[in-house]
């Protein structure tokens, strides 16, 4: 599918001839939109109005290579056709449904899902991304284990609802009232670590031992359970040694603990795994998903839950819920989206083209740029620790993150910057054609950056 | 567009016949689907495979009256050829963009909710739905304001989120830390007054001079927000008595308290107006929307937003967001819906079969039955009481309004029940003749389950 060719003035015209009334998508935005984790003030978004493969393009039609994969989110590639399909087709038979109805496509959703989780992982409680299927999560584990306390790691982002149901006034309420408690503690980061360990081995264990440290300080029996995003995501891709999911498996069962791992940007196939955790082995008790479920082509979340923790709720209700709940439109494109993951090889794409080409070309990058702190990642998902001082590890300023950024979007290529970092987080259908290409933008800009140090 | 053929054995041959790998939408659904608001093991649910207008059918090609708009949200009808056919448009365009960057259809999008919204409401923050919207909206106001409370109603329903961003350890956990302190008060419903009053003025009064108390008691500058649904909805269909919200804007104003609106089940045609409070004389600071605004046919929400409230954010980080604020094929569907809606009188439709048909009609089946201890609404949202005395207004029991419902259902006609109460809630775009069949099924089912009490 080709750029469309700009119908509307350019942003640029319209705005100096000072036309009233808004009609290009910037003047619109600017004019109406409310925008998530910013000052609006001084905002300029670049726009987008299509996209195909690892590939964007704006309102003029000009092309962007997508190695942020928006917020990593688009693990198949934009636009992939079988997955526009499915949603084409299902909005022409049936586009919504309440919860509380059977729909076979939301069958076959929730089956495709629970057939790539563990054994006993059987049920799927749909919402609507990322955020609700951990509250929903939490509330299961709470109500499972009569306990209120969640623990989680401070380098975590698990969504950013906490109000509704404290506002709602009606029964609903009362039986949430569990939750609160919640205490945070600190994960593996070998780089920048918090237990003065220097070894991938020394971090696992100081940090195990930590957690058992909170735990047991905590007090065990007010725990319900242990949160982690299986791959921290946002606070740097954060793989963990070897060993450490083992680990905190091991102390929440010592305690009846529930173990929720958090796959909502980990999970199907960003690391070249169906799920994160199949590379650490560790069986979670839940675990919450959204973004690649069906890369977000309609918005779709929700939680994988264990049959015992399940059970529970066979005689009692469960006090949670939503009006977009197993939505069909979302469950086709979750459909379509694992059908052409399995039959196309995305998720090995994902993993060969990382173990042989952004690992590979990100370490050797590394070798010629003194900036680059750190290489971490697996598959799709990769971060590099930009530094001011190889020795210090300090972070760079954010003025030259913002350089970095717009180096690569002047040459075409759309990044992912976080903090210090530049995340490498293509669709899992990037060729090895398309890493050499944004490899050697990122080589031209940090030289370019670091020659104006 | 035709119901299909069933393709699959029916559900119950197929559980008959033991045979082990589920496949019916049925089978499918017990295998792997969490319901939500549900005991998990003896739930049978029907299903629905498609729908067109004010009608919806299973797997098997049975029809039913969609007096339900499902979650009370299908408000332009099921499968209105011109939202679905922008959907699938969009899909063909690009699913799917990062709330950061700029879009025309999201840009298209909020300028037409904020040309129905009074002066000065000109901004948009989206959401994937209400309870998110709500988050938003309380977040917003508690930190234009820099106080923790928000005032709500015991009778009310807000989304049943709460503790995602208390669990996330980033920064982003931080600024969202005001978000404590929340009081329930009581709000009229003259039927059940918990106010001793005996006319909708009384109530109106005492009502106000409660919330006044309330507001005293709490310490006006520690509130930031009232947060009221405009037509309490789930709670029973409870339009506020004249000048209740007009008082209540006067005890915020006093106050520098802003007010919230929750328009998520009452706004966009539902009570036979855009918005709900449009025949209430108010003018709120927020208004949350969701449901209606593109009748559930792809999952969003939103926040519309006061000027002033916006520029708060226009120098500082507004703390919230998701991934899928914004979504374009969430986005194309508010935009066929909203347009369509306009161009076919979608809303004046609501609120003249509301007048002219369904409210007549409901009380003359009150009139006739004496389980009916009161009837309430407009346009295209009423409640009537089913009461087990008409001098004590005791509620019916549960298994009086499982009879009920199991009345409708045998007759095709697909109902709304809550608590002790029918809700006669069916899509804008319901037609005399639809209502006219919707009565007589209610006279009918009223007749045998008084018969048989």
């Amino acid at each position: 599918m080709p750029p469309p060719s700009p119908a509307a003035p350019s942003q640029g015209s319209a705005r100096q001839t000072g036309i009233s009334s808004p009609s290009t998508a910037l003047e619109l935005d600017r004019a109406h939109v409310f925008h998530s984790w910013s000052a609006q003030g001084s905002l300029q978004p670049m726009t987008i109005e299509g996209g195909l493969g690892c590939e964007v393009w704006d309102d003029t039609g000009r092309r962007y290579l997508d190695f942020s994969s928006q917020l990593v989110n688009v693990n198949i590639g934009h636009q992939h056709p079988r997955v526009v399909e499915a949603i084409a087709e299902q909005a022409h038979l049936l586009t919504t449904v309440a919860p509380g109805h059977a729909n076979l496509t939301r069958g076959r959703a929730a089956r495709l899902i629970t057939e790539r989780a563990p054994d006993g992982l059987d049920k799927v409680f749909f919402t609507n991304g990322g955020a609700d299927a951990n509250e929903n999560a939490m509330r299961m584990a709470r109500l499972h284990t009569g306990r209120s306390k969640v623990l989680s790691a401070y380098r975590s982002y698990h969504g950013n609802t906490g109000s509704a149901v404290v506002a709602t006034g009606d029964w609903r309420r009362i039986p949430n009232e569990l939750a609160h408690g919640h205490v945070h503690f600190f994960t593996p980061y070998l780089f920048r670590s918090d237990f003065w360990a220097s070894t991938p081995e020394e971090e696992c264990a100081r940090a195990l031992e930590h957690l058992a440290r909170v735990v047991e300080c905590e007090g065990p029996s007010s725990i319900a359970a242990i949160l982690l995003e299986t791959v921290p995501g946002t606070a740097g891709v954060l793989t963990p040694p070897p060993g450490y999911l083992a680990g905190v498996r091991e102390i929440a069962d010592r305690h009846g603990i529930l173990l929720i791992l958090d796959e909502v940007m980990a999970g199907f196939g960003r690391t070249g795994h169906w799920f994160a955790f199949d590379d650490h082995a560790v069986r979670p008790d839940l675990v919450t998903f959204a973004k690649g479920v069906n890369s977000g082509y309609v918005p779709a979340g929700g939680v994988i839950i264990d049959a015992l923790v399940a059970a529970t709720f066979d005689d009692r209700v469960f006090p949670g819920g939503l009006t977009y709940s197993g939505h069909p439109l979302a469950m086709a494109a979750i459909v379509g989206t694992l059908e052409a993951m399995a039959d196309e090889g995305i998720v090995e794409n994902a993993r060969t083209v990382g173990s042989e080409h952004i690992g590979p070309g990100l370490r050797a990058l590394a070798d010629a740029h003194p900036m680059i702190g750190e290489v971490r990642g697996s598959g799709v998902f990769w971060a590099l620790e930009l530094v001011a001082d190889p020795a210090t590890r300090q972070p760079v300023a954010p003025a030259v993150v913002g350089a970095v950024k717009k180096g690569c979007l002047d040459r075409g290529l759309l990044p992912f910057v976080a903090d210090n970092r530049l995340h490498v987080v293509p669709p899992c259908v990037v060729t090895p054609a398309e890493v050499a290409r944004a490899l050697a933008v990122y080589d031209e800009v940090l030289t370019e950056v670091e020659a104006g140090l």
